[in-house]
């Protein structure tokens, strides 16, 4: 089974914001097998989007797709957008024949290493 | 001289998005010295906001606030409309008599601790 990945982020008209983004994911994909695909992509205000790049990457025939959150936390988006529109999109392109897997995980932010990295540079920062 | 810092999230008016932050900042203040003040705030949607807690800080008598903010990345938020604000209040406190510096950190996401976290994190659940 083909498996990929995407990165998101919530995204931002500004270029500014974007660009850390990009390097994380290069970052990433580095260290990842070269057979893994890795997509960055946006919820909104940003290109690529989260559903053209899921589209993108099932039409290539990718059966299995885990969507991993470059959030803090999970609000409303997370919780409610994301999955509706993810659900929507599953139903339109199951109509028409495609058939996969999409698996949202928790925000990265909440994991403990990343809240661990965090709480070492404050320290370091403060002291 | 006294010295305070506040950890700035986003905000949002949704209360599971600001759970973990409160874990977060509880989990930074455990390791910091007891006579190190660190407040969470919030630049919109949610307090208690930036403003409030800056002035709360100065009016207790901190000379030197640091700014840590919870972002992935500065966008326009970060580059301009948090150091407008901060640089309007300190223009009005400092013509009530107070003085103090104030220093608004880089992004924590983009630290390299942090970056490397989230790569750790990526790569085992794609392994």
């Amino acid at each position: 089974m083909k498996k990929a990945s995407i990165l998101l982020a919530h995204g931002s008209s500004d270029a500014n914001w974007l660009a850390p983004f990009a390097t994380l994911k290069q970052h990433i994909a580095s260290q990842l097998p070269s057979d893994t695909p890795l997509e960055m992509a946006y919820m909104e205000l940003a290109e690529p989007s989260l559903l053209a790049t899921v589209e993108k990457l099932v039409r290539q025939g990718h059966a299995h797709i885990d969507v991993l959150p470059l959030f803090f936390a999970a609000g409303r988006h997370l919780r409610k957008d994301v999955p509706n529109m993810l659900e929507q999109q599953q139903q339109q392109l199951t109509q028409q024949g495609f058939s996969y897997h999409i698996e949202l995980h928790p925000p990265i932010g909440q994991e403990p290493e990343v809240a661990g990295a965090i709480a070492d540079i404050v320290v370091r920062q403060l002291s």
